[in-house]
């Protein structure tokens, strides 16, 4: 069990179908709002000081809900799809958040994420993501590098993205299956994992500080490497 | 003056000599490591504890400093660069902060944010741009309307990125002149500045989930309209 919040992260939860709900919490004037679209589902009016409690957030946006916690897959069902994010190790549960909203919306990618020293997927993380986590296929793995020679078997290109090295980023090939390596805020992609990648690649800059938030850097890297191409092709 | 904390904020705020810099205020063991950064200005020893009050933060790093308060330029002086971002308006910090981290590295871009009911460049806008602050030219103005019929009169084309509408991002011209104008995280682009725009234009998504953060959305438009195409002429 857990507690959600945000108004959009729960509607789209109750969207997606992707928790059990047991119940909806919310204090004035959003109880209405949501007793609309919770159906079924008991709604409890509280005020906003019990929510901030429940909730541990201002964040809220006046609307909680106790759910299912969040329901990861495997790895072999996110390789049934041709884009991959692999996250080394995002430790942020806002960037996690960006990242998946990103990869979900601009690619329909998939993702996955280690299970220990990283990010895993919080109620934070579904307010960040805006409700993306509903939808995306994430697989939490014991060992990203196991998870990324599964793949590179599976016939996945794995592209590492890098400040400075390899190729620009507009210049890679095209894979037909895509996996994108990312490094965490502070120690990038590490070392057995940066011996798995195919192609190294870096985002051009145009001053000399050479530096991008990781979120920032996955919505270039998907919309480069997925969205354009496949619009530049229509 | 104000309290910045983060290592690399603070450094990057000293090699900017963006700030004066009234004293350093460090923890165990990030002591050694900023006094030998902070020539001349007087480092004093705190207990962490002290410095989460100080700071109130536990995200400071160990490191936190005294400096007088952050220096806007003039509309004139960004209308010296040919990139600027217009933010209309931008209300959580780690979307400014990130915003202003990716048009600097990107595109060497300046950023004009209105005065009002928007985020303006404090501590945690600092240390969510990971010191960009200090190397960005930011203009607060009273009238973001205002200002941008100012650019328009300077040669600047304003391109407004907003949901679905007007052409894809890849596919509208490059102006030798260019100002990015985004919304912000709830309304959007508000109506008296959408009028200013001379083109709209979108992000194409492989998805129906059309929603990604502000912040994704200005990395992807700086890497678009100013680093992939310089680099295509290169």
């Amino acid at each position: 069990m857990e507690i959600i919040y945000g108004l959009n992260p729960i509607k789209e939860a109750l969207n997606a179908n992707s928790r059990e709900f047991f119940d909806v919490i919310a204090c004035k004037p959003r109880y209405r709002d949501i007793a609309g679209v919770a159906r079924g589902i008991p709604v409890h009016e509280v005020t906003k000081k019990e929510l901030d409690k429940i909730t541990g957030t201002k964040g809220h946006q006046g609307v909680a809900a106790r759910v299912s916690g969040y329901r990861y897959t495997t790895l072999e069902d996110v390789a049934t799809l041709n884009v991959i994010v692999l996250l080394d190790s995002v430790e942020d549960p806002q960037n996690l958040g960006a990242i998946i909203r990103s990869a979900h919306a601009l690619a329909g990618s998939g993702i996955i994420i280690p299970a220990k020293r990283a990010a895993s997927v919080t109620p934070s993380v579904l307010k960040a993501s805006a409700g993306a986590t509903e939808y995306t296929k994430i697989a939490r793995v014991p060992n990203l590098r196991m998870a990324a020679k599964v793949l590179k078997g599976q016939g996945f290109w794995l592209v590492g993205l890098e400040a400075e090295k390899g190729e620009q980023i507009g210049k890679i090939p095209t894979f037909e299956r895509l996996g994108v390596v990312l490094g965490g805020e502070d120690a990038g992609i590490r070392s057995g994992m940066r011996s798995e990648i195919d192609v190294v690649a870096h985002i051009p800059m145009k001053t000399a500080f050479n530096s991008l938030n990781v979120a920032s850097s996955a919505a270039i890297a998907m919309y480069e490497l997925v969205t354009r191409r496949a619009s530049n092709k229509a």
